[in-house]
């Protein structure tokens, strides 16, 4: 998906919502779990649900590797069974020296179909640039995360007085442009997008860690959005975990819908 | 496996190799393709052939990831038929938020039985403890990586003058100590050795790059083995594709043993 079609279905939508797909099998409402693939029945209702609000699916990887080779699958039919006018990122955080990170690219972008990886940045540009290789897919590299890790080191002061997050940003930005490659910034750093767009005012920006993490939509959105959107939102327990009854699906379209009215408000607002 | 047992272990066998488990389908003789599943059969092989000479197996995730869930199934019958006084290591370099992060701890301790999971620094603490909260499992940390993409991010000084890899260390030491915690050093930073002895004087320190990557074994060795040996190098294609027919298994231990043997002497000598 290119740049332009991701911003025509956020439009259309008046959403830039991403629901993330963490499911966790000791989560899923127990009337799933006597299905052939509980994980995958619980994903297909809440993409089912959920499709009219959103533009965006992220599947976290973690939750399907922790239940092994089964979980793999899970995830292989949950990246299959979300239509082609979404947006579709495997959030894998990987990243390793060149030849491996290819193989890591081949397994997200031709096996899984993901539109998308996130890529985690330590390891620095060889780990980073086969997966910029394929074509019409994306790198979102880590840059200011969303947890409470994120003061370890992202945001340590290099020589240069910039913190090393602000590094990442600038020195990923010579590796491809901004429709090859997004950066992760997380909710909880609300004060810090005015100035994560004036190094990369092109540049979508995924944002985790809205809802339960206590991000602020409205904030963000006002001082993250660039004249083609540019941020995708993502929301995942407060969406797939709405409730834990046979009413799961329909209470998850209603957060998520609730998200997306808002979304629709700042995209008249800001953008 | 504990450090003791790890040490006892390199004494025995008077070598402190690790084989890595890279193993590409497209790479692995062709009289084996046809096996119900090539890529455990070729390991297999390997690890029968060089179990004399090394210490510990490291299978890097992404060539299992490669092909799929059949891979993650290849990946699960490896860790398993490896022998129990084998140090396993999943090369995985995962990080996420806390728990996240702890669903891949699980998937790699507990589905996969491995002792150790190499991890990413750079999301901090919150993303790297749930790794440490498993008994008798380690983490191996990112620090200084082979590659040279290390020079991007990892080599950055912080206004404290001290490298981003350094400040890597000296952090995740306040986390856990010697008996849960390896760093990755790149054998191609030898001249590094013996600056980060002084950071870590204890800890054991996963060193590829070694062969194929064009690091010095004596080097490494002089200037970073402590008094319980404190190095596991790491060789991978080396040995695994020493040959690419028929007689792949033989010419992979004639090699393992031909780096124990150098090992031997390094331990001798510098131990």
């Amino acid at each position: 998906m290119t740049r332009k079609e991701l911003f025509q279905q956020m439009t259309q939508k008046q959403s830039y919502l991403c629901v993330g797909l963490d499911t966790d099998i000791q989560k899923i409402p127990s009337h799933l779990r006597s299905a052939d693939d509980p994980i995958f029945e619980f994903n297909k209702q809440i993409i089912d649900a959920t499709a009219d609000f959103c533009v965006a699916y992220k599947p976290n990887t973690a939750f399907y590797e922790a239940t092994g080779a089964k979980g793999w699958e899970s995830l292989q039919k949950t990246l299959e069974y979300i239509p082609k006018n979404f947006f579709k990122i495997a959030d894998a955080k990987r990243g390793d020296i060149g030849n491996t990170s290819g193989l890591y690219a081949r397994a997200f972008f031709e096996q899984m179909q993901a539109d998308a990886v996130t890529v985690a940045p330590y390891m620095g540009e060889d780990s980073v640039k086969p997966f910029l290789a394929f074509e019409n897919k994306w790198v979102i590299l880590l840059a200011l995360t969303s947890n409470p890790g994120s003061q370890d080191f992202q945001t340590k002061l290099l020589t240069s007085e910039k913190p090393l997050f602000e590094q990442v940003i600038t020195t990923a930005a010579t590796w491809a442009d901004a429709d090859k490659l997004m950066y992760v910034v997380g909710a909880t750093q609300a004060e810090q997008f005015h100035k994560i767009r004036q190094l990369a005012p092109d540049h979508f920006l995924l944002v985790p860690g809205v809802g339960a993490q206590g991000g602020d939509l409205q904030l963000l959105s006002q001082h993250g959005m660039n004249k083609q959107c540019g941020l995708l939102v993502n929301a995942s327990r407060a969406i797939i975990y709405a409730s834990a009854n046979k009413d799961f699906a329909a209470k998850a379209a209603r957060e998520a819908q609730s998200i997306q009215q808002e979304m629709a408000i700042y995209l008249e607002k800001y953008l």
